[in-house]
């Protein structure tokens, strides 16, 4: 059994005085006026599991928050405040220094702010609860695409994936692709940019192939993807020449960038967008009638990563 | 050093437009229009930390997310919603539709809503995030006793700190004690009730004297109780009675119940309160204004309970 089955299965509450989203998109929403929703994501990351045991403090705070920055950026959210459950074996002066330093820049660069928390002893584990706002009716969701739609994404992909790969098998990756692991760029200004341009939004934590799966999932209508438009670094490139390891790309994971789509009358908007904040936006497809996730070009399958 | 000048060294940044109360109180507090506030806390329970290895999964969600309410209730905040952060070793259906159950009935209970959550693998540990509304400027802080209040606590003292003491000595304790430890009920509508009457309140999960502490340490001044007014059981009469340990009752933690303070001229309407409520409220002191906290009747000292 998977993530998300396991949450639908047992916490998919009905919630009728909420604005029933429940579990599902990046984040939930809630209505506080008439006129504003809160987003809200949480997220957990778990030393050994979403980051290797030598990960430095500041990597790790930054990792923690900017994974949640992402579930807002994907909804299109204004990052507000959030907390920070912190579970340390000991306390390191040296190691809680260097985390909050990293913490609070990155919290002060998306300016966010920490609002409380709470810190118990345990195994290394980091949550962190993040609230952005939206104007209401606004939020970029998963169940928006609409056929003849065209699918993007934001930069590269699989960069961090290859770099969690070479950890495994005991390489060092090289600086740029530890720096697109460690220190994922959330992509909150996109996500702001594409209100009212974008039909549907997801980030990219746990693949391509799995995230762009949700949105034709909830969206009821299907996506045609070419493995040859996909961006890619010159070391993802190169690593799949050698390996025809296409799962980095598109299962590996830890993106977090953002695949969203739009109509095609908004090609030149996305691209005023990708100029004026300096990121690059790839076509890679576009939504279909018929369902599921067909990828031109690849030869054989993939499997999305998985925490269990 | 201790958990709250850990999160005070590295963690309290100042919010410049929230409302400013940042680590300190029960919850944080944030204006989300000119009306109305939400009150938000945090709190992790890890296994074999905070719950003994095997206690049932109804036990352990129906904690973690008491906990959480008991915070909204030392604020006199109405539960919203509250996101759970859910880290297993394993998937195990019978555990999880056990926990869910639980969850529900107490979230149902004290009409709060699962908006979402985040499942992760790893050592046990449960985070949730909850939050509540209040009307500006209404919410009970730490920082509000005056000279003169009377100082009151609800309920019993004591009952989960010697079930716990029970159980580390390999003694069974008995059901009404291993209630309090494993359900301890948080004082929601008391805290609600307290709204305009009481002038400071917080929870004692930490126990009485640590907890009492902070209010006079944020109201700068001083308390004086009496140790032969605490409400106690006749488990924990009879335990100190035995052991002259005192420290269950003035620092053993877990109660959950609520220590506030209020002008004398409260008294009939405390009194009110406790019949509608159908729960004890206890004078144990007064606020002085020679700071300290000065226990009446007790020879030595107590250590509070801390999580390092």
């Amino acid at each position: 059994m998977n993530e998300f089955s396991l949450i639908e299965k047992y916490f998919t509450w009905k919630n009728s005085d909420l604005d029933g989203l429940g579990v599902g998109d990046d984040c939930a929403l809630v209505s506080v006026s008439s006129q504003q929703q809160l987003a809200i994501t949480v997220d957990t990351l778990i030393e050994g599991v979403h980051f290797p045991i030598d990960t430095t403090p500041q990597d790790i705070a930054y990792k923690a928050l900017a994974v949640n920055l992402s579930d807002l950026a994907a909804m299109g959210a204004t990052p507000w405040y959030f907390s920070l459950a912190l579970t340390l074996p000991s306390i390191d002066e040296q190691w809680l220094k260097g985390f909050s330093q990293s913490l609070k820049a990155l919290a002060q660069q998306h300016n966010i702010y920490l609002i409380g928390g709470d810190t118990t002893k345990g195994a290394l584990s980091i949550t962190i609860n993040a609230t952005g706002m939206l104007r209401k009716n606004q939020a970029l969701l998963r169940s928006g695409a609409k056929v003849g739609d065209n699918v993007f994404v934001s930069n590269t992909l699989g960069d961090a994936a290859l770099a969690w790969w070479q950890i495994q098998k005991q390489q060092i990756p090289s600086t740029s692709l530890l720096a697109q692991f460690n220190c994922p760029q959330p992509q909150v200004k996109l996500g702001q940019a594409l209100l009212g341009i974008a039909n549907s939004c997801i980030d990219i934590s746990d693949g391509l192939e799995q995230d762009l799966s949700h949105i034709l999932t909830h969206s009821k209508v299907g996506a045609s993807i070419d493995i040859n438009a996909l961006p890619l670094s010159a070391e993802v490139t190169a690593h799949i020449a050698n390996t025809q390891d296409w799962c980095v790309a598109l299962a590996g994971g830890d993106d977090y960038e953002l695949c969203f789509t739009a109509p095609k009358t908004q090609m030149d908007a996305i691209q005023l967008i990708a100029e004026k904040l300096h990121i690059v936006i790839t076509k890679i497809g576009i939504i279909t009638e018929e369902r599921g996730l067909e990828i031109k070009g690849l030869e054989g399958g993939c499997q999305s990563y998985q925490h269990f």
